[in-house]
């Protein structure tokens, strides 16, 4: 396999000038036998007041599915974690050290990106974050000096351009369809760029927060080719990953019927992604286990090469450190017990259950959404759905609206609010400025994540007729 | 009490332009009992893989001393958390939101910072963060702009500058004699200032890294008045504060009888800090759970204004989001048990342990240190003591050395290693120019923290010895 190419050309100032600590140079004498190591501030864990901890999680292969209730408190995957035992015993999880991730945690990690992604090319790793909002932060950090531009999806989530704009990095927005980012309005974009290239470009590429929208396997292709014609780093983004679901159909025969039946099955189901056909280096790949795992346990990791992320671990060195100990050996202790095929039934299992989710939430647009003036695409994966209205066809557009798409948008997001449901108005993604917005039609981020099924219909319905009533129809 | 100043002028571009997020006026409606929340990409807490954590400390009040070994499993205080029972159950911990901090925790953070520091003005609050080194990371990119200049302890935290002069920010460092920062020095230092005033005062007040002085109360004093003066901000980096220890004596009979006998004493036995002092809100205190609980928990608090918090807020909902709910709810779940007085017990605890180490540690140096060339300050606080030598009384001193104190230094730190002891050469601490150090005096860095007592006295023997050796007495 080749080795990645050297981007440090596209590093910030901030990240050229970090150094290593020159204590780092008296650590490589630390638990040698004969030595006395008086040179680091460890405390003893004699002093860490806490003796044990233990998880209690449902056991692999989830047959009852992944939120069934145990019915005894001794089923289940138990962790134990003494200060010298278990797979991380306390006295390292909890004590200074390991900035790029507990090694067994990582290996983990590493193990389970080979099997998924494989990635072309020899000198990758991935280092520990603590979710991906910290790592995009710490990527702008040091890739982007103030002034710099970096390229996103037109709709984005606003915590990641709230990060960049703060830092002083232009966002241009990248025009996208129902299926994510247009390839063409993409390149077309590069070629009549004036000024200083753009150095990133930031995707969520499956589940795309706030449209739902996946980019296919042939469009991520076609980016890649476009940022290595125009040398810019993909930042994937991919939190939802693992929420690729099965295909939406009306039919409650055939959905009876789909669902991945093997671990090869289900791997093979999903779309490949930047980084499994990246071979210079060039994607800089971002996992959480926000959505997969929790979102509180705030760990995650970055894919990349292992060049660009020795600057970030530097930066961590001096910044979060590391995750919590108590994240990662308890999520160690609870994976090490799945293993690769146990975490893969936890994701098939999570598959499953946003399949219902996401059916639910289309089978009820489609049946209390006015058909006249309301589009949507079943998303393939993530949490989010969208709902399109076109704005131009309400009653009072020319008039009380002024043919102003947002002023509809605005009285139907309060009408629906009225009625008791809340989604948010696509306006609020945007990053375009409101002039450039000509399209007349205007849509909703719903999700079907956070909310119980019954709870789900009751919400859809009652915004069904809050766009009813708006419409007149 | 009077309400804090307005600091604001002080904030950095990067600050200023920081803005909430305009999803949060829709979260305004989330929980409402009519609404059906459509609006955020929450996973539901059926799917968290861990319906049970639980975490089995020692019990207050210690009376075996903290490092006791518990006879029984069941004994000692059990924290037992479920998806949704316990002080912060797992359906809240695991979640996203809460950046400033869960709340009950919060709330046990700022009733202790009640008691101890009693902040003299209305409107302060705890802010949770992940460490002090990320929190000064955030500081630092709070307040300082890329040229702006900042004050710091001669000899500091290596990765504190890290920080700083990989954000471009100018270190300017303040004469320290053994008691920490001379506020004569200080204030010359700003009465000279040619071009921008600093923004920023940076120290370690209390067990100072790596010199292990601690500033007086007098010194706080004036050292506050100054930055009045000169319109600056304190950072207060205390780590180290409750690891404040019993005087240090020589005589062994004194040694049995002292100790503090009540909280009340131990609480009276503390050196004010900055921010007890402080009506106007120019302090602000980075207090850590790293040294008197654990390093790996990753969690600790800002105290301040509430004005200036909220630009840090800001910065942390687009970051680090929030600490890992696993350590914030099992830390809760034990401080909660153990109560404010528990807590205090523990650190009583703690202040017992570390004075006996300092003891030792002191003691084997003076027996085992040559008089004629060494000097030492019994530390009052926190995990570090320095030796100092005179290299000029080295026998090489103006030969081989050339009268270069640094090559003296070296020339120790590699002779100890042969012996097998690691402390770390003073200079690699210093930020000062080594054209600027004109002192023949060097210092080794020890801890009396990270080895048991009997390693910590063959370490220091044989540092004794090579120490001997080297200067041929």
């Amino acid at each position: 396999m080749p080795q990645s190419k050297d981007f440090s050309y596209l590093l910030s100032e901030e990240a050229k000038r970090r150094n290593a600590s020159p204590l780092k140079t008296a650590f490589k004498y630390f638990g040698l036998p004969d030595l006395v190591f008086l040179g680091g501030g460890l405390p003893l864990s004699d002093y860490f007041p806490w003796n044990e901890v233990s998880a209690n999680s449902p056991a692999a292969p989830f047959s009852q599915g992944i939120a069934a209730k145990p019915e005894n408190a001794d089923d289940g995957t138990i962790t134990k974690i003494t200060k010298t035992d278990g797979t991380i015993p306390l006295s390292k999880s909890l004590q200074y050290g390991y900035t790029e991730g507990q090694i067994p945690l990582m290996e983990f990690v590493t193990e389970h990106t080979r099997i998924v992604h494989n990635v072309p090319y020899d000198d990758w790793k991935c280092i520990a974050t603590i979710g991906n909002t910290q790592a995009w932060d710490g990527i702008l950090r040091a890739f982007c000096d103030k002034g710099d531009s970096i390229l996103a999806e037109e709709y984005t989530f606003p915590s990641s351009m709230e990060a960049a704009s703060a830092q002083g990095v232009n966002i241009v927005p990248i025009d996208m369809d129902d299926f994510g980012i247009i390839p063409q309005a993409l390149d077309e974009k590069l070629s009549t760029w004036e000024g200083k290239r753009p150095k990133l470009l930031y995707t969520i590429p499956t589940g795309q927060n706030p449209t739902g929208s996946s980019l296919s396997f042939e469009r991520r292709k076609e980016i890649l080719k476009i940022a290595q014609k125009y040398d810019f780093l993909i930042i994937e983004d991919e939190p939802y990953y693992f929420l690729q679901m099965e295909p939406y159909t009306e039919d409650l025969e055939t959905r009876k019927k789909i669902g991945v039946h093997s671990h090869q099955e289900f791997l093979d189901s999903l779309v490949k992604s930047f980084i499994s056909i990246d071979t210079e280096g060039r994607v800089l790949r971002l996992d959480s286990a926000s959505k997969v795992l929790a979102p509180g346990v705030r760990f995650g990791w970055i894919v990349g090469q292992e060049k660009l992320l020795e600057r970030l671990i530097r930066a961590h060195e001096v910044s979060i450190q590391a995750p919590s100990g108590f994240s990662q050996a308890i999520i160690h202790g609870t994976l090490s017990q799945w293993g690769q095929e146990g975490y893969l039934d936890w994701l098939i299992g999570l598959r499953h259950e946003y399949t219902e989710k996401r059916d639910v939430a289309i089978d009820t647009v489609a049946k209390n959404f006015p058909s006249e003036v309301t589009s949507f695409i079943p998303p393939v994966a993530g949490m989010f759905f969208t709902v399109k209205l076109d704005a131009s066809k309400h009653p009072k557009f020319a008039t009380e609206f002024e043919k102003d798409p947002l002023k509809v948008e605005n009285a139907i997001y309060e009408m629906a609010l009225e009625k008791g449901c809340l989604m948010i108005p696509g306006s609020w993604f945007s990053i375009k400025a409101t002039s450039e917005q000509k399209d007349t039609h205007i849509f909703f981020r719903g999700t079907y994540a956070a909310v119980p099924l019954d709870k789900l219909v009751i919400g859809l319905e009652r915004f069904g007729a809050a766009v009813k009533d708006s419409f007149q129809l």
